[in-house]
């Protein structure tokens, strides 16, 4: 596992979790912690429970099971692929790289590779987005007409929040887009099917933020806001937005889906619920996700005992490793990620273009 | 007052109830009704309190202190610049007139004539729309950066429904865009400011319905629904939609607006609501905007005792006939409606050639 | 009408809608405005639209068509025990009396004349209630169980809000239990059916008040707050509770009934919506009442256009001046209004007892 | 530990996670797991981590650290007391036994042992509710006046729902009451303090059930649903509810708490949300308390990365074990379980003399 911060920690405690909650998730060892400052790093894998460290990627990834790449961006491509090149199953965080050429060499080394290619979309392991991908796919909404997805964050909305990594466009790629809208655009695939065009701005309301670390200030190159209009293949339309400097908004991933004969809504911030309107509703019904037949709930708690934001990085690792342990395949795969990061490129050259966009395939 | 269906009675009832809840409004006399079926118009009469009827407008709009403007989009131009060239004050529903030719035509007109024209945009004199007003004119937001404004409605989801001037183009312009669009861009400048350019598609689900009257099905050439991206002319940046196809929506007019420094939310179905997140909050705060000295309020009931919808035509008619009263000026003027349709015709515009279109100034 | 304060204007605004609304209403004259500060008097006669005014009840309960009671608690047995006597039909706001010898001697004289004698129950007039009361009717919630009412207001929250009529025992008889409890327990026997026995505290957390003239202070004589539980005929169970001292809120009237299959919930601050939980959802579907089709919707406007807290008082003066025009029944009458009043003197005699009572029948 | 079932899995997943989230817990073995059924529970002792199992608590719980006490109401009291008079600390899960007796016999115990003895009260740990607690403290709200307390379920609702050691008197002693209403009313005491009388009724509504095992059915001997009105030593007032067939509830504990100057709101299926209304607020704010800054929160992810139920029991065992670890003292501690255990007995014993009882001090 490269990383061991925010992504390390959500990983290393979903693997911790599966032998008391996923019966027939695989034995899992945390084998191999991987950073590059030596006294935080043994401190970590003792918190995490990792075996050992190391602090070359080089030397480990042909030489463990499964590569978990849970860096900053810019440090996605390269361990990655020499991952894959040594045969080893890789887990990587979204979005798939800093820019489109990085995600492309990234998917055709999966592809060249025989072994599972996983993106981190954990929100797909959301029982309340399982729910609706199924009630979706049983037709209960008909023919799906618009999705509707925003992310809305506020912890830059202060101008005195430091600058870091994910707000310098070398490192991230991009801002909100990149951070959330990677995020918003593969439920939307998930839920809705491909993308085919695109349109949208992207904005900087904070040109430059106090450093990191030591004094004066550092650029800001990255967008604070996106949003996009979007087209899918199969005829349907819809909007997307995020934005880092959202007054009040804490974690909002909102996503709504109308069909020609139903609807649904979706909030991060209360993901135990889906919101659902179907062909024998007047309103929309608050349907708690929490039943022992509902996805994913089978390892858990009794109905209305709430699940929280990490439980979904439970089900990723249970699925994602089941697919290592069986050698089966697994999505959202490097093909997913890359077609995301060709939806979010396609948007930043709108956004520089002023019009609609073709989503390369 | 022409027109005596939906409108007709909104404003009519807004008319008669003037004497007991506003004070200083007016005395106003309901002189004539205009319409073309004599007999479906004499009942009108008799239940909306008109003295006299008249099946042409030519023969009274030089011979009122006001007219009402209440038809469809097609029937506004020609009374209403008559009338105006005649010297008496105009009330026209929204939004101006089907094509952005037409709006110009009229508000030639009000610039020409020296009397109150007002356009029917009534959810600016929603308490909640014009609190939040106040908040942000009080700074209580910081800088203004984002506006997303969402008319949903569903009463076009069933392909049954039938057609009528509503989805006609010849007679309304345009379907959703004008309809609901009218409303959502005329409180993004009422509550923003001026918007500089604009990019959205605009798209018909259903292609024929049935016809209004007979047998046989008619054309539907506008749009069942739109979607925009904007820019305001003071840098805020904003996402507009509206939809009559939207499952479950039935009047669901939100607004949010996002500063630099705090945020509102207003939704049209709980619209004595304003959810508010200024300064010293954690968290929106849902106000219920109905204390004695919030707008408009002292009219009516003690707190929490809930206003409808069918107030805000109150509350503006008071404004437009006290304008009339007293010789002053009124706004949301025809200068307002005409900035309105160019933002309307810009965004078919946008659909057409696919890119970014500036706003006629 | 006696009085022209609150609820005078509440039911002069709605005899003076029916003719637009309304269609089958009666004809209706605002004839005499009965007062006792005649320079008051004749500005609210004028202002509600009556044409001519009266000091003494006396001269006119005889001499019209339909009487009027809607001023403070006390003033209600004299007036109305005479209009009844002389024939006329009354409508007497709640509660029925200050205490329970006068209702009682107002459903005997309303039992021995024969005329429609209404009580001020207007919240079985709203739409969602009355919805509420057809999917209980039809068994979509099986066999009722379970009844929570509350009544939640903050007017007397602040120690320095003044005293008046209504807290004093001797004008009004109790505080919230009377003021709001009244309507709770109404809508409790409306929807549920008769009460057997209650249980319940009043609590007075304000001793004193500023003076509501002049200086110095009174002592309020009546309750802030009581909570009940009760007992109905059927054996369903419920809860009870009332507060004029509940921070933030404002009109907020909640009921849930929950049956072996069902439940509803209602709030009069968010008054067009019902949230209903049939044999087919899995969670509370939001039920905007607003269709054509909805109770007293057929009157009003499009789907989804909300109604108002007034709103229910005009269905009430349809239903009343109906019966009084046609000489047809009319509930909620006096024995509805004595019924609810023999409740309220259930609670306090159980609170002084401390022990559950039952309710005289 | 005694017990596998849910409570097992809760506690035996919350010591788990400790070492990843809680830099200064102790280090914990989970060491023997006790149950009766030898393939069952050598299985859980496999999935939750424990080393060994036992099928006698007798052997083993003078050999241990601490002993967890999981089972069912009627094993609580022996395995406890004796635990206890081994030195040994407990954390026994709520309610302290099945009756009073059963309790005060441990409450004796606990005190002649100079070790913690902790009761399960888990949902003081929702940093929600640790965050009402702190704006209590700090008399944001001004001094408390009313509680409102209310834990609906519907696992019961459905008639052909089998009978359990829950619906049995003599293991249970009571079913919402002490199930549910046990968390209710430690919430009571924790958040406005020690309660003096109460006054309520219990009620079962399906009076027989089938057999959890086998044919035939068996008797419901325990409550489905209590209600109960409260007074507190420092003159506020309350009320509690709870039932385990309110359809359309899955875990839904509302807890409301009203003073002179403000209110919070809780609702545990959004339980990482408190509304708050404090001096400065004109309606209630919707808090999502999720910053570092909050209670227990430092532990876990970024803000609006939600939590979910379980996360309380983390917090729990953090505390609890730190006591055990330390030798200090742990609240809440069996006279916290004892007062608790002696409100559900007023309970029961107003139901029976329909008259409000004394709480025992």
């Amino acid at each position: 596992m490269l990383g061991y911060g925010f992504m390390g920690k959500a990983h290393a405690n979903a693997v911790a979790r599966l032998p008391m909650f996923v019966d027939d998730a695989p034995a899992v060892e945390r084998d191999v912690l991987i950073g590059r400052d030596e006294a935080a790093l043994a401190a970590a894998a003792d918190r995490l429970g990792f075996a050992r460290t190391a602090t070359d990627w080089r030397e480990v990834v042909d030489d463990v099971d499964a590569f978990y790449n849970l860096g900053p961006n810019h440090v996605h491509p390269e361990p990655t692929i020499a991952a894959l090149e040594a045969g080893t199953p890789v887990l990587c965080e979204k979005p798939l790289a800093p820019r489109l050429a990085g995600a492309e060499r990234m998917a055709d080394a999966a592809a060249d590779a025989d072994v599972p290619a996983g993106v981190g979309f954990n929100y797909r392991y959301v029982p309340a987005i399982q729910y609706a991908k199924e009630l979706i796919e049983a037709g209960e909404l008909g023919d799906i007409r618009r999705f509707r997805g925003r992310y809305l964050q506020d912890w830059l909305v202060d101008p005195e929040a430091p600058a870091s990594w994910r707000t310098d466009a070398e490192r991230a790629g991009s801002g909100a887009l990149g951070d959330l809208g990677a995020h918003t655009v593969d439920l939307a695939r998930f839920l809705v099917g491909d993308i085919e065009r695109v349109s949208g701005p992207t904005t900087t309301y904070v040109d430059e933020r106090p450093a990191a670390e030591g004094q004066g200030t550092e650029a800001v190159t990255v967008d604070d806001a996106y949003s996009a209009q979007i087209r899918f293949e199969n005829g349907a339309a819809g909007t997307l937005e995020a934005s880092r400097v959202a007054p009040g908004r804490k974690n909002d991933h909102t996503v709504e889906i109308e069909g020609s004969e139903g609807a649904v809504r979706f909030s991060l911030e209360r993901l135990n619920e889906l919101e659902v309107l179907g062909p024998a509703n007047r309103g929309f019904e608050t349907v708690l996700v929490t039943e022992a037949d509902d996805p994913y709930l089978e390892h858990w708690w009794p109905p209305g005992h709430t699940l929280g934001w990490e439980h979904t990085f439970v089900h990723e690792n249970a699925e994602f490793l089941s697919a290592v342990a069986d050698g089966s395949a697994y999505s959202p795969d490097f093909a997913d990620g890359l077609a995301v990061q060709r939806v979010l490129s396609a948007i930043q050259e709108s956004d520089e273009r002023g019009e609609w966009v073709a989503v390369a395939q």
